[in-house]
């Protein structure tokens, strides 16, 4: 029986401010990209969402970013390496401790917004990543986009590389994201989101942009929280996943 | 054998900031209290700090603090007891990845500047430190002023309670320190110092502001690294101790 | 004709955050309270919000704060007043750029959160506010509670003190606020509300907690512009304010 | 007779950290360029620069930086260019209060580290900061490098262009600076900084690299202030420039 992650990020708001609707999602996804502060995410956020993911059973990951609260981690930057390592494995400490206070650990390893995107080709600060991680655990997988150089290095650092979809973004044929800001590049209906993401979970293939049929290599289906209706969205997803016999389970 | 154990500040630059010689206060103290930070501490600092200290046989301890870079944790403020801990506890977590990697551990906490003084008193948040501090590690030492409430509230939680005194600051009758902006509150004096340092070393004595000879229960002497001839001064100390019989080792 | 002022925080958000419907507010008060960056409120809000206010001739105030995003200027803190003052006038010249592109300028200050109850009663802090406000410009009126220690050192600095009253808050038989947490400290029900903003405005008198009827001096009335349905109470208030022959307009 | 102004980053410590002689630098450079706040520069100090600079009759300018205290604005950023130009404008405005205060005004703008690399090439940014410039106040000069997107934007923009030299970096035949880190990027000799400032303000021509003779237009030389000796090399500078008959005095 096929089995797929359903990953969303969480713990997105900071002080006084919220974002992601953290408990209806919690009770949908299998595993949560917790915020470490860096992006988004204040230590009191972070302790209540690792206490609730605990009680669900799910997953608890640290979601790591450039230090940019202003710019909710989507500004590109150019962090020397060794800066960059520090800072990851600085925020992946932070987590594990309200992890591990609610009985759980940091299972994983995501980047965030503009550090997610860089490390899909930048060879520098992918290693930055890798060594970040593998400062605060040597053995923690690494959630990232199939093809990338931060899956690639992870794998050469011996780090598990777990490969992500999104179901509603647009492929191009060559299976990499449509980018933001070109005409279809999300997938806006419901249903046609539901209807890829039991593609790619049952049978690892989605229609591209094109039209044409390609292979999406994936354990982890990723869900935007931060959009209307989102849990609405992602309970729907998760139905029909388990409708069409793929079983909803945590990778890590 | 009376054993003493001399701590300092120490990663108390911050980016492009130094403040204190951590190289060579390194080669002097026996516990360093690694800024985290909240009040000073970029991450790849605290790397380096913890690097530097593991290769000493220096102990690592979490220097903890409100979360104010402009003020450099030194102005009082009323955090949330909820919000506190938690905030204890990411900083505790984010050093700890750094002293494992070194191959070391946080070995113990103590609060710094504004939140030191505040904890002496404050039944609250006191008791949100030590919260914070068992969301990390339920056994892990806390240092801070014989008598403060921080040190009562953590023998009640099961923490050893570390006290500590300072030989450069003057004492009261009551062995509470004369506050700093009192005339004769800061010992000015080296050779005062070093001997102040050694007799509460040794007899766990000291002459007060008033001239009495009171007690001060100390297992660590802290040594200030931000002023000038600082490193010097610490040798000296360390020296003076080893030379009247003191053993000068870390507590944890 | 009686007039009254109606004032609401604005701004409030944070790069990926908002809190306040500012577009909707802004049809409604006759004052915004901008934040300007040390409790929210980044920069290109701060613009945005200053054209709209512009546009709808509202008035721009600097609605100014302890440096302290992450507990969004509520936890009350001890500054040096030298850089309190500073920080204070920090905050009114980078508000006061966007205020002058939309073509007006920052036409009074009003603290916030924190720093609001604390220059009640504090004569250093209020001082501080005080020469900041100075600093920016020595004519500018102050907007805060009547016979806080802010309004009255506003007075003898020669800036005009304008008194403000909250139709939401229980009020004291001498007239203070009745602190929240307190039972009856907040005025739930939206037609009681709209019925003391008359009454404060036409009579300057409102019932307190206790039921005796009291005087209320104000030029203006605070809004608050962060909860659900607050927009609809907003516009109530202003007709029924209307209604009632109170001429609704800005103080400054 | 000519006349070259003498320009240096000032201010650029934070809270507890200095890093620049600021009371002597100002005994020395006609022009200050102002850290505002978003690299270094808390705002205590941005009000003690700018008291100093006027009683010295030094021209106060705003250097803006992207927000990054822990990078200290150099690394280099992708900010949108609606956030950036607000940004911009949020920090000469914030000087502005303090440049008033003193009894002078912000004279120019200088962009600051990674900002100040991007905008000689990157249209988009360079435009961003021409339009925070212009926000702030329509008429200010900017200070940059010849030849430079930023300045040729500023002239479109009706706005004065000022070129500044260094002469303790090395320039390839092109006109444009050997980067940092090349061999020979930095010219390290005293003697051979303080004849290429003459050679400059003279004859606008330097040795390049190559051994070729080159020119280099600037109306500012600008000279570091955070190496050791920098003091003592700024005073070099300037009497050897005034006893080659050149005059020292501000652009602005």
């Amino acid at each position: 029986m096929t089995a797929i992650d359903l990953n969303a990020d969480l713990g997105e708001g900071f002080g006084r401010w919220r974002l992601t609707d953290d408990e209806q999602l919690l009770s949908v996804v299998t595993s949560a990209n917790v915020a470490c502060g860096f992006h988004a995410g204040d230590a009191a956020t972070m302790r209540r969402v690792c206490d609730l993911a605990a009680e669900r059973g799910v997953t608890v990951g640290a979601q790591v970013s450039y230090r940019d609260l202003a710019g909710f981690g989507r500004r590109p930057m150019d962090v020397p390496p060794g800066e960059l390592a520090a800072e990851v494995a600085y925020q992946i400490g932070a987590l594990e401790v309200f992890a591990r206070a609610a009985g759980a650990r940091v299972a994983y390893v995501k980047p965030h917004g503009a550090l997610y995107n860089r490390v899909v080709r930048d060879e520098e600060q992918a290693g930055a990543v890798i060594e970040g991680v593998r400062l605060a655990d040597a053995s923690l997988p690494v959630l990232g986009l199939p093809g990338s150089r931060l899956l690639e290095l992870a794998v050469k650092a011996g780090l598990p590389a777990v490969p992500e979809a999104f179901a509603d973004r647009a492929y191009t044929d060559a299976g990499t994201l449509v980018p933001r800001g070109r005409d279809g590049a999300v997938v806006a209906d419901p249903e046609a989101v539901v209807e890829r993401s039991v593609s790619i979970a049952r049978s690892g293939t989605v229609t591209a942009h094109s039209g044409v049929r390609i292979q999406v290599r994936a354990r982890s289906l990723c869900l935007h929280g931060d959009t209307p209706g989102a849990v609405e969205l992602a309970r729907r997803v998760r139905e029909r996943l388990a409708a069409a016999g793929v079983r909803v389970a945590a990778f890590a």
